[in-house]
Parts: structure tokens; C-alpha cells; sequence
């Protein structure tokens, strides 16, 4: 291939109130609203030069509309138009315009049926990385990643890794060395976008970056004093996978959030990727602590680019899909 | 009360297994090893300046021989001596040169059962606290608190606030306003002990105190480095009672050891004991996360300081000892 | 002596702008305001449960009215005033109700000339220990110590520790062993006063004491981004005396605070004060860093507690005032 | 150009007493050894899964032997070899196994004298990252980059961005917008090497990154316990170019290194280079403390890669080196 697809760069997500939101990610979170109207609120993080790197869109009914990938320029994004095409994917053309901030864009059902999109450019926003003045709760920096929850893991694997150039760092395998998950870059982090077994196309979460572990117990300290204590979900702790600190966090209306520090450098064309056993239970919280049910079993509905329906979900091609941890 | 008990000054621990014991407390969480035979490791936190504020002791079964209290001179130690006599317990001295480094002592069971210990003198030792070189793990401060289960927690506030001089900052109560719980001090933080409704007497968590929560995340860590991540029990996370950041540990023999930072100055005489209901979910964790069930049935056999036999246990009086919490 | 000097409490600045000032403390630095009308601005830190421990007054120019500590009781405040008094000392009574918050108290000029306030009763104020969505800036936790540069410190320590009851916990000292500068503590910290040697009576600093590093770094990057940088005098460091993690401000009337986080314990009566020698480079900033030299030489003015005129300096007693260090 | 360098990888420095060395970096800083002979040293991060980033080698002065990239693949090696053969430098292969641990490479003096290497492979190494036990001094993660003193800073900024692939993330220009110093990154960072007007060509520091600021206070505290104070030569402190918290010290033979951490992800193409005034006092130190005059005008020799003699020095063509505030 000869297109750059250069990062995770946006998600749209359907949210119910904006009000209410606005309050969890704003006021409690400390992200950056760059713009807003009456159906969307635009999102930044602390380092982010771009105009957002989340949006939330009022709807009747929470789901993902898509998430989004920088392509480094238009004839690398007609290139990748292209080749969904040839594999047999409707593309969905959004021409610049037709998004507030965003240039031309396109959007395809991936490989596993997730909403996927596609753009070369952004509107540009002050970047308030040195505004310490207005650091509050988790002092986000900058999307990172995306989780999807996927029945078939090996198939996206494939498609991300031999077709988009995405390169693995880490992966998670059980018995016949079959791959349960895997954690997919193309900036040099553990990720991009990771790929877990279960019930899907469903979004598991999307993983924001922080710059230090402080900051997570922090949002924990602040979420807890204005009673957003039964939104905090699981941790924090630290992954034994990806060594990321970590938080994760239920939105207003359940989307999940991940709070994360800690990766690493993955520049090296010739690194290995690490290979985590399904039963070892560093794996997913290095110190051993488990994680509850509704972390394995809850995650956003996904909608289709052509008609705006709910993506049909499908068994899990693994069966096992929660640790069973021998202490 | 014309005497003056300085604070928590030291615990004596049996355990089963000196080696094991001295890799869990020096190896993992960076103790310092003041000194050692065949029977005995004398440990010490970074800040402390005297011999040693744990004592490992090799014995059978693992049991509480001692939890121990400075006290400002020798009249004070006569004047506290005859206090406990005159209410019918029975005290008993050992006199200096009989222990390791602690100069005349006396013993006695308290109120509630406890092996309790008053002493005037420690020998001195090297304050390694500016040895930033030898920081290590959870790089221990000092001692900071006990925590004792007893059966009737009223009846040993009462003791310990009317009798010894202790001022009460935080507690916990419930229905008819019980008190279920009572963080006691004689140093202005937040406790010197503690004492919580449970089947007792018994000791439920010896607490050491770390200068910040950044400690405690490196602990996790290392533990989880060189297996030990099934000792971590409880945490990392703030308590809502004390403010304190808090891991709580169970070392070799299942004694259980609490890293502690965070809580505030208790010095004014006028400070308003602050009450928790035993209801208020974020009493125990601050974030809202639940206590493990061995958290609050299992704790440390204690000993009579007569005959070393077990302490026979008793019912607790209030019938609620697990906080059902209504989110 | 049988009185009880609990802590140091408050001080009275003169400032010439109260909004200026109130940008500084509140905006920048985020001191809570508890209540403020055209005189007066009256500050707490997140921990402090009292009304205040800060009043910035109006004045026409800069100085300090009144450094204060709090008593335990009644009797203890008469018979303060009675040994102030019979030492040649005149008092200054001011009834309650005179004063903002604060109960029955009086003022003396000390020793050394300062201004010293003691009192008995503050009115409370919420304490917002756990409101952590009201964190700003250096997370002030409460007020520290006070740092008094006076003429003859020899003359300072005998009074404050044999006549006030103060206990030392550090010390520098130079040749012919006479101290040049001493840490003084009632509540088990390092200090509430120090006394150093130089031109006096003046107030050097007030210190106020943090949770943690963290907080000090912070409040440099969020001074720098609103243009307050060129107030940090001094530091981030560590003290080899005392070990505290500090920073040095000016605040916009040249009022010296420092932030002060990481010292330790100082409860034991048998504690050996430490000496440090005048010329050991790592007492002032353990890393080895020189203080600027304003930090030497400048300090606030001090009032007369009955004219409200400036009280004269005296040269200092030992002529070395800034350590040559030899490297 | 159609060839890849992934990063700067090693730097390969001249010491004169390798034990003296290895106290300060192995002992004090907590780099991990690979391995050592009577004439080398290897060291690596705790992040790093390659033999070693520094090569320590006894010599008789103290110089720079070489700074080094890694190159994606043997074909880009080739090329790269071609293009500065074409560019008039003569270019010095070292085939595979005449340098430990790694497989063949080329050395070329650089368009401003520096002694660079180009290599594509090195052998693995069992990477530390989760060996939170191993965890000492610095925590040093990973080799980040290499600032240059150069006499010609614009020429070889034109070198490396148009030739060499790099981009620019920020850059120092002072009067007629002549550039003062660049940070050109090939792993989106801020940089993977800088260049800085002044006499050259010379090495100005290697920069090493950390996880956090508080392994950065703690490797002072660290220093300063063992005798290493002096070796702290400017900081802690903030860039305001690069928003990096840092700290440069001096090693045992007047090698400068830099810890560095807090930077951001530069992986977007259209990103838009940062410019800083040459006078704006928060570019160098974010809270406008200012650098010691041996920061500007010290740094390290190097060598010829053919005849291994000191490279000559240039005058600076800018005749401004070190800021004048106006604060």
C-alpha cells in the first residue's frame, strides 16, 4: 500500500443531552469545547492543535455514528476509498463542507462492521497545552484510541494489518494460538485501535491520553466530589498489556471512556509483538485485580454509514470471552 | 489525665517464617532492617529515627504479641501503669534490657481485649530519610496507626478518649446513632488507632504512613514485578473517612498492612469530630468502590500478654458489620 | 510553663491593592475566599476548617500587622499575657467581636520586635478537603509556619523555647557554635517559627504546606501561563533542613510565601535537634542550587502592635548572613 | 527521498574511567547494563528492547565518537549512503560484527560536522518496562534525541528537512527571522535531533526521556544523597520550546545529559511549526528562571569518523548566542 493513514483522529458519538454531557465532559472531565450548537458539542484535549477530536451529537437513542482516522493527503484518501471499493465495501463520500471542521471525508462499514471514517483535514484550534490555568479534572491531552468489540478478531486483524498497514504491538491468544485480541498502530504507540472478542460490531470504548498517573486519581478524587463516583467503572489501575495506567469511565449515557498513561514507543519497524496468554491475569490489570462483568459484557451500539441503522450484532466467533484466572 | 502518650510507636508480630517475611517487608515494600537474629527483624520507615517501629518474630502461628505506645517519661509510664491497675487490669512490667532497644515497659490486655504496650525509651538509629539513594518499593515513612476489630467499639472510645486522653476526629455511626466506628488520636493526625465493630478483639491492619499516592502506585507495581500481586488485597484508593490515599496489603502470615497517605492536621482542641453514616458509600472508598468480603471478616489473632494464649473472641454488639450500599 | 500554644494560625498582611492581590492568592495560587468587603480579604487553604488563616488588609503600604497563634483555652491566653507582662512586655488586649472570625485575643511586640498575635477561638468555615472539583493552582492545603528574620536569633530561641514552650527540631550553626538560624515547633512539624539572622525585626516568608510535589510544579507552569512568572524568587527545590519540597513567591506587594510540602514527624520529646553547619552547601537547597540574593536580603516590614508605626531594624548579631559555600 | 530513518537511536561517547561512569549511570541514574568489557560499557532505558542506546568507551579525552539513527531496511541504508555520496561526503562503512550488538552501518561527517551513523539493526534485548523492581535513580526510558551546537544552524536545517526527511516541530528566530535553533523529529515527537547556533560543530547534550516529572525531583534527591549535587548543572524546570520538564547534568567526564519528559505527539503532517522569539524569556525556561552561562558555552568535542581527530571548530554565524531578557 502506498497511503498513510496516520492516527486515530476523531469519534462521533450519539448522546441523549447535551446539557448533561456537557457537564461530564466539560465540568467534570476538563475537555475543551471549542464550538457548539444546538445538536453538537465539539470536544479538545489539552495538546490538541485540531478543532476536536470527539464529538457528541444529540439523538434520540445513545450509539456511535463513527470513528475516524487522519490520512495524510487526498490522493492517499481516494487510494483507501479505492480499495474498500475493490474488497467490496460502499463507500459513503462527505464532501468538505458537509462537516463542520472536517475537509472531504468518506465513510465505510469496516471488515467487522464497524463505522469507520476517513479525512485528510481539520480546521485548526489554539492549542492550550501550555494554558495550565485551565487544566481541570483529568487534564485530557489527546484522543489515542479506539476499542472495538468484534466477533471474528483474526478477520479485522488481517484486513487492518495486510490491507490498512496498521502494525501489532501486543496481542492476546488462548489455546491453538487462535487471537482473542489485538492492539493495532500506525503513530508509534501501543495503538490506534485495538480489536476484542465478543458480541460486535460494538464500540468498547475510546481511550484518551493523559500525561501522568496523577491525573487519573485526580478525576477519581473530582468525580467523586460532584457524585460522579458511579460512573467511574473499573480501575484505576495499571494493564499489564500496553503497561497503560488507566481509568475507565461510563458517560452519561454509558458510553465508556478510558482514562490512559503509560505506553510506549513502537517505532521500530522490527519490534515483536508481545504475546499476552488469554489466562494470565497480568494481562488485563497487572497488580491481578479483576474486572467487573459489565467491562466484558456492556458496549456502544454502532450505527450503519448508508442508513443510519443499528449494526446487527453477532456471536463471538471465541467462546471464551472472560478470563477465568487461576490464583 | 496528667500523662501523655506520644503516639503509635510499634507493633510485635509472630510469624511463621523470618526469610519470607524479611522479602515481603525489605525486598518488595523497602523496609529498612535495623537488625536481626535468629528469632527477630527489627524494621524501621525511612523518617524514623529510632531502632525500629515493627518487630518480626519467628513463632508457630502467626498472632499479634503487641501493639505498642510511646509515652513522654517515666512518671507518665507509672501514673498510666497505676490507671490500668486501679481499673482492674493486670499489668505486667518488663523491665529495661529485657527487649531489644525499648527501655522499662509495661503490658497490659485493654478494654477490649487488645495486647497493648506502653513505653518511654527506644534506642536511636540512623534517620535514612535524606538516603534518597535507598529508597525503595513503598519507601515507608514511619508507623502511623492500629486498627483493632472489637466487639463493643463504645465501650473501648470511651476508654481510650475518657481514660487515656485520646481525641476522637472522625467516626462512623448508624442507626440510633451507634457509634460502629472511631478513628482515635494522640499525635494531630488523623489516628493513632482505631477501632471498628467486628467480632474481636483482634487487629485488623497495622497502618504506615508514605509522604505521597504515587508510592502506593509504584508498590502495585512492584509487587506485581516479582509475584506478589496477590498480596495487594484492597486499593489503591481514597477513603472517604481520613481523606487518606490507601493499598491495603496482606503479608506472609495474612497479617494485614496498610500504606497510608493524605489525611490532615488534627492539632486544635476545638476540631468537631467529623460523623460518616454507615450507609455513605463513599465512607470507605471516596470513589465509591466496594471493600472485598475478607476485608472485613478476616484480621489478626491477638495474644495474651500474661500467658501468649489466643484472646478468646467475642460477638460484635452492633449486628451491621458491612455496609449494604444503597447507589 | 502550663499553657498550650497550639500552632501558628494566621497573619495580617498590609497590601496596598486588594484585587491585585486577590488575582494572586485566589485566581492564581487558589486560596479560598471566605469572605472579603472593602478592607479586607480573608483567606483558608482546602484542609482548613477555620474562617481564615490569611487576612490581606488594605493599606497604603505594604507591611505586617500581625503574625498569630492559636492558644488552647482561656486560662492559657491570661496567663500568656501575664508572662508577656511580666517580662516588661506591654499587651495589647482586643475583645472578641473586634476582630473579623476571631475570638478574645492580644497582640505584644516579641523579643525580637515582631508582632505576635494570640488568640483562642476562630469561627469554623467548611472545610473543602474533598470538594477536589475546587482544586486550583497550588492546591493550598493550610497554613504553615512563619519565618522571621531578626537580629539576634540566640535571643529569639531562648525566649520561645525556654518561656513559650517551643521544641527544636533543626538548626544551623556556624563557628563558635552560635546558631544562626532555628526551626521552632509546637504542633509536631519541623516548625511554626524560624528565627534567622539578619537585619530585623522583619518577616521573611510565610509558609504554606501542600499535599504534595506535584502541586509546587503545577503552580509554576500555571503562574508562568497568566504572567506571574517573574514572582517565583526561588526554587522548585528540596531544603536540606527540614527536607521540604519548596517554591518561594512574591506576592504583588513583594510579601514572600512559600510552598512547602514534605517534612516529617516531630512528635517525640526526645527528638535530637540536627545541626547543620553554616557552610554545608546542601542545607539551604539539598541539590546544591544558591538561593538569588534578594532572597537574603529582602523581607517584609514589620508594625509596632500599639502605633501601627514601623518598627526599626537592628543590625544582625553575626555577621555572616549568606553561606559561602565551598564546592 | 523514498528511504525511512525511524529515530536517533545511540550515541557513542568517549569517557576516560569507565567505573567512574558506571557509578553515575548505571548506580546513580539507574540506566540497565547490557553488557561491558575493559574498554565499553552498554547501556539501555527500562522501555528499551535493543542491546543498548549509550556506548561508554575508555579513551584518553573525552569526545563524541558518533550520534546515531536507525534506518527501516537495508535498501533505505543504501540510499541514504548514496545521497551524502553524491552530496560530496566521503562515506565510512562498518560492516556487520565489527560493532557490538549491531549489523552494518555507515558513518559520514554531516553537512554541519557532526560524526553521524545510519545502521538498520541491533540485537534485542529483554526489555524492563514491567520490572517496576528494577526501577532505580532516574527511571530512564528511552533514548529521545541529540542537540547539536553548530555554527550554520539554517544550513542544516536544510539539510535534514529536505534531504533527510525531518520535520520541523519548533524553532528560536530572532531579527530578519534568521532561525537560532530547530527541533526536527523523524518519530513524531518533538524532536529526534535540534540544532542550536554557536561555535561547532559540537555535542550539546543527549536527551534521555522519563515517564513522569517526579523521577526527574527524584533523581536529584538521588544525586545529591550520594555526592552527585554538583553534577546537576540547570533545571529542574519547564521548557517553554517543547513544554518538556527537564533536567540537564553533567556526567563524570563533562558529557551533558539531558532527562526529558512531558513533550507531545508531532505525528501530523500538516501541523504547523511553533516559532519562539529569540528574546521571549518563557521559550528556554517556561517560568523565567534562566540558564547558567555553562549551559551556553559548554559542550562536547567531536570526532572525525575517518581519522578519528577532534573536528575543528566554527564561529557561530549568528552573533547572538545566549538571550538577553527583558523582563
Amino acid at each position: 500500500m502506498s497511503f498513510d493513514i496516520i492516527r486515530a483522529a476523531r469519534a462521533i458519538l450519539h448522546v441523549t443531552d447535551l446539557n448533561q454531557s456537557r457537564d461530564f465532559y466539560v465540568n467534570a472531565l476538563g475537555f475543551i469545547e471549542t464550538e457548539a450548537d444546538d445538536a453538537h458539542i465539539y470536544l479538545r484535549g489539552l495538546e490538541e492543535h485540531t478543532h476536536h477530536s470527539l464529538v457528541l451529537k444529540k439523538a434520540d437513542e445513545a450509539a456511535v455514528e463513527a470513528i475516524s482516522y487522519k490520512v495524510r493527503n487526498e490522493e492517499d484518501l481516494e487510494e483507501l476509498a479505492a480499495l474498500f471499493t475493490r474488497d467490496g465495501s460502499k463507500v459513503k463520500w462527505l464532501e468538505a463542507g458537509s462537516q463542520t471542521a472536517v475537509g472531504r471525508a468518506f465513510r465505510v462499514q469496516d471488515v467487522s462492521g464497524m463505522p469507520v471514517e476517513f479525512f485528510v483535514k481539520m480546521d485548526g484550534a489554539e492549542r492550550f497545552l501550555q494554558r495550565y490555568d485551565m487544566y481541570r479534572g483529568a487534564r485530557v491531552q489527546r484522543i489515542d484510541h479506539f476499542n472495538c468489540m468484534v466477533s471474528d478478531v483474526e478477520k479485522a486483524y488481517e484486513f487492518y494489518t495486510k490491507k490498512l498497514g496498521f502494525a501489532c504491538s501486543e496481542y492476546t491468544a488462548g489455546a491453538e494460538e487462535k487471537i482473542w485480541a489485538a492492539w493495532l498502530h500506525r503513530k508509534p504507540t501501543v495503538h490506534d485501535v485495538a480489536f476484542m472478542n465478543g458480541k460486535g460490531p460494538r464500540l468498547h470504548h475510546i481511550g484518551f491520553w493523559l500525561s501522568d498517573c496523577m491525573s487519573i486519581i485526580h478525576t477519581c478524587d473530582v468525580l467523586a466530589s460532584i457524585g460522579y463516583g458511579a460512573h467511574i467503572e473499573r480501575g484505576p489501575g495499571r494493564h499489564g498489556l500496553s503497561n497503560a495506567f488507566f481509568l475507565y469511565l461510563r458517560d452519561p449515557d454509558g458510553h465508556r471512556i478510558e482514562l490512559y498513561t503509560g505506553d510506549y514507543l513502537t517505532s521500530d519497524p522490527d519490534f515483536k509483538p508481545i504475546r499476552w496468554d488469554i489466562n494470565d491475569s497480568r494481562r488485563q490489570t497487572f497488580w491481578g485485580h479483576a474486572a467487573p462483568d459489565c467491562w466484558f459484557e456492556e458496549a456502544s451500539t454502532v450505527l450503519d454509514v448508508h442508513d443510519g441503522q443499528k449494526q446487527e450484532l453477532k456471536e463471538a466467533v471465541l467462546a471464551q470471552q472472560k478470563p477465568t484466572f487461576i490464583t
